[in-house]
């Protein structure tokens, strides 16, 4: 047995995984670990699905409602949803399997703000939660526990949870001891300002306490995070990093902005990884990140001195890089924080650091809405994830992307989104591989401008003509013509492209 | 002269408003008082409206930019747009005229989240602030401010304004002072925690502190504020009310909330009203509002003790309330507190105090987007003012409306918003007269069954032939028939009636 298991009453509680997955049964409410690939549970899963099977292949019902952190992996999402073990799922999702099951009317699927969905747990939204599955690096001699390679909604699963289940990662490095900060943020009527004034500010305990006696099951793995592997920047990825940079540059003329101590969120992906290979070569000093996840851009920026401190929820890296997170957690820990997602993500502290928040997106309007989570309208990718949290709170609030999808079959500049997640009130900055789009202070026909000298060029012609019919309307504060509002759209599926 | 003016060198700035005016050129920025129809500058916008007819007499231009706190009066928007005076405006205007003339293409409106512009000013964004006009109740003989009925951007303007013009307005009570809680929120890099954790927390001072030398001129008046006169509610504003505490009284039942110390955020109107007498005859007690606006139905509320404070930044009272206030804030200052519009939309205090925010709309679509700004996409009404501020942070969002317009040639429901201001992810619950729609944690496809329910029930059929028919397509997570997605909407413009 694992000497990472101290204390002796669970040492005890030590099963297989196809033992401990018997304590969940079919209706249960089930809070997992789990935040972009890091952290999830890596074998109970598995043992769930095979157990949902074996009850579907008698004739009786087995699914869960699942709410995680964020997206897990294959191993998690998608063998459930495979085994059609899940009926519900929160707050967010990006598995193939999943994913089809959701868009194709099998699964139940709420699409959550990630800072909101613990606290709906906390007060008993969901019912009483029955099972919580946690990853865990370690469990100390008084039954408290090192976290791993995420934290997610850890905290509030463990405490709202009737039965635990703990999962002891060996794969994990011990050395991530110390480099979680965990901190518990009451139901209102009991919040005080939360402490945090410089992303550095560690506020809580590095452990969380837990009712031991919760615990069921404890079920030893050695297996690694599942996350997926870098890809190295193509050129477009360069440009808009290039052109994100020159909107940074232009911050700092106009004195809004300084070289020392710029704050940045980033969403997960290669533009955001190139963007941070750009803040490598840059003028920018003494960075931080506030964000949900540590990317491989982020260990690159501290390894080089240009980034002092991350803070996050989770670890998003290749493979490659979670290697060496593992091999040299005990150097990282000085430079990286993993909180809560309710802290990560919080309003109150996105707010008061006055980060840069830089989301991607499927699809932008003429107007600056942006559409982060349905494909035509009805077909979900993902999911809102954080970029709400951060966008809507930020100072300044930005989304790149490139200008085309599908060989240029799909503009991600368009007339009208199918689906709005973040409105014309909220995005302040967009950035294509063809420039940016400052919309801030301008009324919405002046956005247009902005943001059809962003779309790709074979599609600026569609865009102008749109605005121009629109403007014959009566009413041109934000112009739109309702018969041909969604005609890219409907093209696009009507002949495979956007392009007349 | 006004014994209100109590610094002998600014009672030599003393002159007329057409003296005071003429420090307002072409193409200035100017920054005014007033929110809601209280504390805007009463004589100042006429004299500039007049000068501005002088100089396109003669040929020349002459147009300002102009931000306030929110909306005003016709004395000051109205008077501004019928003269030409103003060529951009932000964050909220509530005007007939210059609706028009936004809508027309005449002016140029940024419609900007309240709690926002003024840290935009603050960074210097729009440029340098040429003057700022702001009423006050009476000024100090060190020459602080005492503000009057509504706080707004006003710190901000003064701080930023290259020249000030103060109006000293005698119709307001001389017992404000006192009321006001002015706390000056510094731009990113110097920010702590707002330490507000009860909504009765004063944490600054009841006076603005002004650079006295950036004073040009004072104005002395003695004119009302120009408030909408109350109407009683109507069976329809009783009916959703009626609703609204069925809803509150669910969640007391399930415990999450509790008869003693609910914090509402109300937007303002009949309905919202209707809410505040229906919380008359409630079990709730040491109700607190924490909000935009002091509306009547407070007054009532505290006057019956049933709420304890009102936060707010601004009065939006009937002139029968304003008198009453006028003759006894020496009162209501006991449970009345006007804070800059920063501190009371802050996302910061808004999400840590746990209100439940409620709000109008003009229509939600049967997934739980929202539309509060745009009629038929395109035609702006007023704006988003702070529904976005509190809805996004707030512990229970809200939207509340009746169900049907202009005779029930508008349904509230619609398949799909012309204009998304709230999203899916936001919304979590609209009432109307025909019941509530709890949409937290539900699928899309769930959320479109509960906002059925709430539609008049002569749209019921359509609303559930265009669920039927999107439910056809392959991608059911949020079906959507992307051809006759504003089927309601086209009817009404080419027959009159969403009604078939």
């Amino acid at each position: 047995m694992s000497d990472r298991i101290a204390h002796p009453g669970l040492r005890a509680k030590v099963m297989t995984a196809d033992e401990a997955a018997t304590f969940v049964n079919d209706g249960d409410l089930v809070g997992m670990s789990g935040f972009t690939g890091a952290g999830y549970p890596k074998v109970l899963p598995t043992a769930i699905a095979k157990r949902a099977k074996e009850f579907h292949d008698r004739g009786d019902s087995f699914s869960i409602s699942l709410l995680t952190g964020a997206s897990t992996s294959a191993e998690l999402d998608g063998e459930l949803a495979e085994a059609d073990a899940v009926k519900f799922r929160a707050p967010y999702q990006s598995d193939p399997i999943m994913r089809d099951k959701i868009n194709s009317g099998q699964m139940k699927y709420a699409d959550i703000h990630l800072s909101h969905l613990g606290m709906m747990v906390q007060e008993g939204f969901f019912g009483k939660m029955d099972v919580a599955i946690v990853e865990v690096t370690k469990i100390l001699e008084d039954g408290r526990i090192v976290p791993s390679s995420s934290v997610g909604n850890n905290v509030e699963y463990l405490d709202a949870a009737d039965k635990i289940i703990l999962g002891v990662n060996s794969w994990q490095s011990e050395e991530l001891e110390g480099m979680h900060d965990i901190y518990r943020i009451p139901l209102p009527g009991h919040r005080q300002p939360i402490p945090i004034t410089e992303v550095g500010d560690r506020i809580g305990s590095p452990y969380i306490d837990i009712d031991v006696s919760k615990v069921v099951a404890v079920v030893e793995t050695d297996s690694p995070d599942r996350n997926a592997p870098f890809k190295p920047a193509d050129e477009t990825s360069k440009k808009i990093a290039g052109y994100f940079l020159d909107f940074l540059e232009g911050e700092v003329r106009a004195g809004r902005l300084s070289y020392d101590r710029y704050i940045m969120q980033s969403g997960v992906g290669n533009v955001p990884n190139a963007v941070m290979a750009g803040l490598l070569d840059s003028k920018f000093e003494n960075i931080t990140a506030y964000t949900e996840v540590i990317q491989d851009g982020m260990l690159d920026l501290i390894d080089a001195g240009k980034m002092s401190v991350a803070s996050a929820t989770s670890f998003s890296l290749s493979p490659e890089y979670a290697e060496k997170m593992n091999r040299e957690a005990k150097r990282y820990r000085e430079n990286i924080i993993l909180r809560p997602q309710q802290v990560s993500n919080h309003p109150e502290v996105i707010r008061r650091l006055g980060l840069i928040a830089t989301n991607g997106m499927i699809e932008a309007d003429i107007y600056g809405n942006i559409n982060s989570t349905n494909v035509i309208g009805s077909r979900v990718m993902n999911g809102i994830g954080g970029s709400g949290d951060f966008t809507r709170n930020a100072y300044i609030s930005s989304f790149i992307s490139p200008a085309v999808a599908k060989g240029g079959a799909l503009s991600a500049i368009v007339p009208y989104v199918t689906h709005t997640d973040h409105t014309e009130h909220d995005v302040m900055v967009v950035i294509t591989e063809h420039g940016y789009a400052d919309l801030r202070g301008l009324a919405p026909r002046d956005r247009a401008e902005k943001m059809i000298a962003i779309a790709a060029p074979e599609y600026r012609p569609l865009l102008e003509e749109y605005v121009d019919r629109a403007g014959q309307g009566e009413f041109l504060q934000t112009p739109h013509e309702l018969a041909h509002v969604f005609d890219f759209q409907k093209r696009f599926v009507e002949t495979g492209s956007m392009l007349k």
